[in-house]
């Protein structure tokens, strides 16, 4: 761990950051210039101020996605403000770039007004052809993206919850299909309800999820429950946790086949692992330290184990998910990142792994797999073309081709 | 023309755009991605939230620069909003990184309210190490910049007002050496009061011409004048027209020595250039059509004529100037470009033309001379940190890798 902080700052003070801005077309004479600056370049500009969907033929914007914070919730190091967060975004759009072929910029904004980030972010979108909103701290955050999504008429996608919601779903399809069960019957408990908590909650709702039961650090999340509530939970409330229960996490767990933590270092006692159903599911998600480490998980009875580390087997990374959804929400000029496209999400990544290769160790894809993301990208475009949300068309092939490039 | 026409629009769409986003780190194994981002992005992130001042070692933030527009007035197209600016902007930015090393994102903003633009762009401001402003009408842009100057920590310069009077004035000095007359002796007047006519008048005012009759449309700008006039008209009429003269543009430049053209075509009509003193330079940098086309100039009498044309002598282009300064201003972090960071590059320009090679097609470099951004960078540097608003060092042949990285 010594190693790994030398060698991060070294790497960042060596390239003063990880990204750059280049020109792709020619600038080295005078002709070139005339064609890309003054004055040749009035030309697209008269061509889109006459017709606005022009920018996407002659301009970057729809490949250029804005990275929004306001570092209030960055990785687990909680409020750092948008300066700090910087490396962080600068990252994930290094990531979006090298995964998904999406140029990507940072922009970390100083408030922590809802209102004035929901201003600045609108008043900039014509500039980008989406925005993924990070790091920003729940229950700020879901009002942000709702916000957002009316007032801009591009993709808006909050990764934190989102990509995560879609690469644990996938985990899951797998992990249930190996311990024999379907989504429709399990009991499933989701332990925090910070932005990922909610948005799992949400989509595994929407994918048919009958019994889910959110937990946060009040114990059982319940309609009308008088302490630690908030808008979004209670919203959720309605929709999950059938059995009226109340109580703690400890009493959520007993009998479920599905534990989803996304909350903080050692909150699954051996011993609540033990109480749950035969076949249990356990994903650990809490970085750097899980809810509980694999292999006490495997030594209380869990069939299946998935984290958020490198270095264990079945890594829920978000890196599964972001560059793949926005390449095929971009490649189609989608409206929005609708319900129907996050599951053709969870479906392409779980899809990739066929049966034979199925096993307990390997549920979700590694990072490096290069199918993942054109398979997501591909199923995202399909559903949104399919949803009426995308407003134009492009071939497969085109498709996979801004991603190689 | 029309080939132009057809193959700039080409261009823009073959590539869609004309920038692009990479990363300047390796990210090919979950040993990159431990490094560049999650768990290694960790450590710059903590040192940046303890001390705001290493984000200049750390990110990007120290070479990238926002080119922000609301679209009001973009080349000689005026009004065309926030989206069809968009190809101009990315043009800047290519501009940017090819000739000043400088990393450059565009940043459209959807509204005309002095006050939205300055609050969005300053809260975005913490992910950028300095705001070129681009494009906004006038006399929008002047209170835009000051306001911004007053809220951002990092520069702030607004290209079409700045950019334009340093390269006018940098021609302007060597023209006066051709004619043997010095800056403090002569009449000069400018035409125009947009964004490049008022720091026009600025710059030259504060390097000691001592006798500037600006003219608008409404003819002589002077003190009291009861039509036409707005705050900045009013502040420089303070400092110009020390004759007290009043009347037409043809009244101005009867006598004078110089004219400056920031206007329109055609606005210098050969009579009134053959009323101006013996020795007269000529700028007439309306584009694409000068107030005044080079030949007939010449044959009215003209010694020196510069224009903002590619196809004439002395082009009167930006790109000498913009790349560098911000490149020099970046390297010292400077606080701001002040007037003698300005005055800095004004001389690094002219200077690069030693008297043997001065001739009255030559008093400015060409676009293209590789000297150009790095004499102008070393010497904005110098300046910041005699000024005392750097806020670090740097060594010569370190600006200098800067820009041919």
């Amino acid at each position: 761990m010594i190693d790994l902080k030398r060698e991060s700052l070294e790497l960042h003070k060596r390239h003063r950051g990880k990204l750059e801005v280049v020109p792709k077309v020619p600038l080295g004479n005078s002709q070139d210039l005339s064609l890309a600056y003054s004055p040749g370049v009035a030309v697209p500009c008269l061509h889109i101020a006459d017709d606005g969907t022009k920018a996407y033929d002659y301009t970057v914007k729809g490949n250029l996605v804005a990275i929004a914070t306001n570092g209030t919730a960055v990785l687990g190091l909680g409020d750092i403000g948008p300066l700090a967060s910087l490396p962080v975004m600068e990252g994930k759009a290094a990531l979006f770039k090298s995964f998904g072929g999406v140029d990507a910029v940072p922009i970390c904004l100083d408030s922590k007004s809802t209102d004035d980030i929901v201003f600045a972010l609108t008043l900039l979108s014509p500039t980008f052809g989406g925005i993924n909103l990070e790091d920003i701290a729940a229950p700020q955050c879901f009002e942000i993206e709702e916000r957002l999504k009316r007032s801009c008429d591009i993709p808006v996608f909050h990764d934190d919850q989102h990509g995560t919601a879609i690469v644990t779903a996938a985990g899951l399809i797998n992990a249930l299909r190996i311990v024999g069960k379907t989504l429709d019957r399990v009991r499933i408990v989701v332990n925090g309800a910070g932005a990922a908590g909610i948005a799992t909650v949400d989509l595994l709702h929407a994918m048919g999820a009958a019994d889910i039961v959110l937990c946060d650090t009040n114990g059982i999340v319940y309609e009308g429950r008088p302490n630690g509530m908030n808008p979004v939970k209670a919203r959720v409330a309605t929709i999950t946790n059938p059995r009226g229960l109340r109580g703690a996490l400890r009493d959520a767990v007993r009998e479920a086949d599905v534990f989803i933590g996304v909350s903080a270092a050692g909150a699954l006692h051996p011993d609540m692992l033990r109480s749950m159903a035969p076949g249990a599911i356990v994903f650990a998600l809490a970085n750097p330290d899980p809810e509980i480490m694999p292999e006490e998980a495997k030594r209380a009875g869990a069939v299946v184990v998935a984290t958020g580390r490198s270095d264990y087997p079945n890594q829920i990374n978000n890196v599964l998910a972001f560059p793949g959804v926005f390449r095929g929400a971009l490649d189609v000029r989608a409206a929005e990142i609708n319900e129907a496209m996050k599951m053709a999400a969870v479906y392409a990544i779980a899809g990739l792994i066929a049966e034979p290769e199925l096993r307990a160790d390997y549920v979700v894809p590694a990072p490096f797999d290069p199918r993942v993301a054109e398979s997501v990208a591909v199923a995202v475009a399909s559903a949104a073309l399919e949803t009426g949300c995308a407003r134009a068309a492009l071939p497969e092939e085109e498709i996979v081709r801004r991603i190689r490039r």
